[in-house]
């Protein structure tokens, strides 16, 4: 199913190189004001050719409202938003149909799909989608606003070091591209979200965020490091009425409930597979492994566009978790 | 919700101290033989009182069918199971009531149940509640077996060791609680399971995954290690016409879908929370931080009874996958 | 699947003579006062043995709390319920296994199940599992309760006959089974519940009210009837600020959406597919159409045990839609 | 929400007057051919300005393709269609806003969406967006003619009249609306689906069909009738081991589950809430009750445009109950 969320849901379409990509949104309260120049600050954010190392291809991203806002405000109706793609270059993609890239889903498309797939550009597995998920992320930010949560992600490594430029200096070193680490952390999210089974905070928080291409792993406070700690160390001890606690080890989940304090996860992405360097993969016209290079627009450290489609994953997971309060 | 799964789904219920904790296994298809005797493996694989470092609450844990199974076959219909509590000692908790437990869910199930929850041992945020999880992963293990897909884990690390005694020892020594990394391999698993959005494959793997308490963090494939990588080293060349890559980088998982090679996943496993160690904590009746001991019986690390839990779970996951081809 | 909500919702398991029929009810909030008492006065209102026209099988009835209840309130966590079965006559069944009985599910359970299935006394398609039906709409009576919303479901007619011993007697002078219209009533139902695509109040009534065994036809207000009135007839004139009409046409819906007014539905109840009369049907031993008359305990007139049952699911239904507010 | 279905599953947005009304497909198989003319017999169907009866207002109801068809074929991803809105006269409803129109959701419109809703022309409630629903149909009935299953709805009366003509002249001849009934046959549905409890057959025809504006009761088989007959009467009896039964009282549905004969259902269409007649009602600027009379274009007998869309909500069940099976 193309769609998550039980009370705040939204529903996902499009292809790269299709007419628009786009998202509907059921759940959506009346009266949250929206405009388009709502949409700017995070599109933009998420849109390469700004910053190095991200791709020069250029989209005006801006979204066109089909339903569900009326005179400003949202109406309680679904609202659907579409993208139009009016910036592809498909004749990319074309002539490199014979090698179904590597770590990319055009062989797995192939397969589910029974050869029907739209293979530009990645066609439904693109990134290109993730604007759509910026939209509704915008949305649900709102939603949270009114609650005074905000969640807020920064890219915490590229390519192992903490000081981006240098992370992305090996990249451009080795024509090659990077992965990195992205954390997102919740401010002010209320106690008591989540179920124990199945819907823990973790569970549904990693449900969403795993939509998000290139996204290998995740971690809830302490993470992978709880592995080496003992459980007197790990253990957040509780030092007031509210639940606060002098540590964050749990990432502010217990028991999977959320429990007052920040909530705090990070995220491994993995280097762009569109990476400049030669590889070798199968031809499948041929049957053979032969020598590829993928030709098109790439960025060389997907990580650096991660920031705002996880703060819009998770608004989107937590809009739902307080809708369903 | 305390249930998952769109056409293989399951529903948990129980509490550590009440009568019965059980689950209901909706969507297991008719034919499949059943006996009491088919679970005696995989619940004794997570029993406590077995092994160095684990609790010595001993619970038949005998299985009743109350539904669902007849003849010693499936029927079609929701196969009901229960698991009766027959040797609790709620006193241990009683003591403690005013502290608590730090790393446990005692004060946000507080919070969220308003006073009104089972506190005895957890309730319904007991460990004890996965051995309902190891029993729906008997059936779904069956249901892969028609498929010959296997679901295997094991103890990677143990307090950062791989031997792992020696990392128990640790526990020992220091008289506290450790955790633990464990792995999960899937073999046989076809291509063209999940969808890249929202159900991927990792999506709702880590969605259920995280209902297994302790667990705080998931990877696939190479996961972390995936942010310090190029993408021409982490990209698995296909080598085949069926998919096969040489390297696995992916975990078996490319644009959200199973590309037909392994599925592999680690998960990092917390120190348990019960810690013999005295800790500092609030106590609920006087508003201060003061000393606190936990007492009762509890396992070192529960890492050490994870692997049959998270088989279990990925196999319950991925029998849903099947079912929705 | 055998479950029902979105937000209160109920999963359904059970065989007429297997060891136990259940429900586990989730979604439930805390602090519901609950105990065997609560449920007597539903139970035996369905229970048969009691009024002309009712089975004599008597079962006691007596719901068993297996987890969610603690120290007589729900703690929030899933409620299950099991029934015993102990007081089952199978062998009247095992003699008429040849014969599918008409109007029963026997025949599609053979199907559906692919000859697995639980064929004693209708096995998980029996009208036993009501009881379970009715346990759980008295959790959300109680919830309902606390919104001063009360439904109440009655019998219109049996056989055609206002005067409901005329009804049956017409079933007793032909030794046969008759049918019947109930009607339910909900009071005091705010105004804004249901969505108009797709889960209209109509909607979500109807689809919980199929599950009843023996309904084939289900009518909101006027119903059936608004087919040969004109407009400014059935029209129901809005009379003040709370949207109150003069007359209830609508049944308290308009546009899928629940208007202040009373809500009013009435279903069709098919006579018993027990009847004692002799019936020409399928041999399946002998591919031969043979004559056959059913054995058992059975009501002349299901109907009867219907108004309770009718209650249960509007309350299930109507629970889950002011959680869902 | 705006969504139904579970493996094939329908997500509707937009308003009478907005931008568009579109819905998305999403489980739609790969390969299945579809071109905008696919459309255009079962679009022309349902538009009004044909028949004698209905609204003269005119779309070009042109379906757009958004997404998921790719050289004519479905990909396998959701498929977006939207239809523009291009011929609307808000003005007429301008007026009448004072007047929340009986019989229509204007009134729990602005309660539920609490001032923001998009009045105009019924906005989200509209009857223009069947218009969608008979698109997600023209795919759905794509799918089941791969099986063989035809889905044919009729009309059998008009004001009580099965000469239609008759019955529609009674509405020009009292200046007023009038309703109808509507019955649908599904030929060759196989056996074996549907699930008793909750989505038995009836279950799940009934929770969609509900969505189409205007429907207050539907009945399977007998429907109604069967409250007066005898169970030796209603019983169909099987008379070969396909399990096709001599009558069909049962519309094809035993215990929930389809028995492999017609499935028959029939609804009751309520005269169109806009009567040319003059009526009493609310006036919510004064709070008084005020003759009204509602100005626009609009149908006397909605029942003539209910077929096709009845085909469609019935083909949008029963492809997601064989995606299910």
């Amino acid at each position: 199913m193309n769609s998550f969320g039980t009370i705040f849901r939204v529903s996902i379409f499009g292809e790269s190189h299709g007419p628009a990509v786009g998202i509907v949104v059921d759940g959506c309260p009346p009266g949250i004001a929206l405009s388009v120049e709502d949409f700017v600050t995070d599109i933009e954010r998420r849109k390469g050719g700004v910053q190095k190392g991200t791709t020069p291809r250029k989209e005006d991203d801006i979204p066109e409202f089909l339903s569900g806002i009326f005179n400003g405000n949202s109406t309680g109706a679904p609202i659907a938003i579409q993208f139009k793609n009016n910036n592809t270059r498909s004749s990319d993609y074309e002539k490199q149909k014979a090698f179904p890239r590597p770590g990319h889903a055009d062989f797995v498309a192939h397969q589910k799909f029974k050869g029907f797939e739209d293979n530009r550009g990645g066609g439904h597995f693109s990134g290109r989608l993730t604007v759509c998920l910026v939209a509704a992320g915008v949305i649900a930010k709102k939603i949270l606003a009114q609650h005074n949560i905000q969640c807020i992600a920064t890219i915490k490594e590229i390519a192992g070091e903490t000081d981006l430029d240098k992370g992305l200096q090996k990249a451009i070193d080795a024509k090659d591209s990077v992965g990195g680490i992205v954390e997102c952390t919740v401010n002010n999210l209320p106690a008591e979200l989540g179920e124990p089974f199945f819907d823990s905070v973790e569970s549904v928080i990693s449900h969403a965020v795993f939509a998000i291409p290139a996204i290998k792993g995740i971690e809830f406070g302490a993470g992978f490091a709880a592995a080496t700690m003992f459980g007197s160390e790990h253990n957040d001890a509780i030092v007031n009425m509210e639940g606060k606690t002098n540590t964050n080890h749990a990432g502010g989940i217990v028991g999977g409930i959320s429990n007052g304090n920040n909530l705090v996860f990070r995220v491994v992405v993995k280097p762009t597979s569109s990476t400049p360097k030669e590889q070798q993969t199968l031809n499948i016209e041929t049957g053979n492994v032969e020598s590829f290079s993928v030709k098109g627009r790439h960025d060389l450290c997907i990580a650096l566009r991660v920031p705002v489609v996880l703060e819009a994953v998770a608004a989107i997971v937590l809009a739902d978790l307080i809708r369903r309060k």
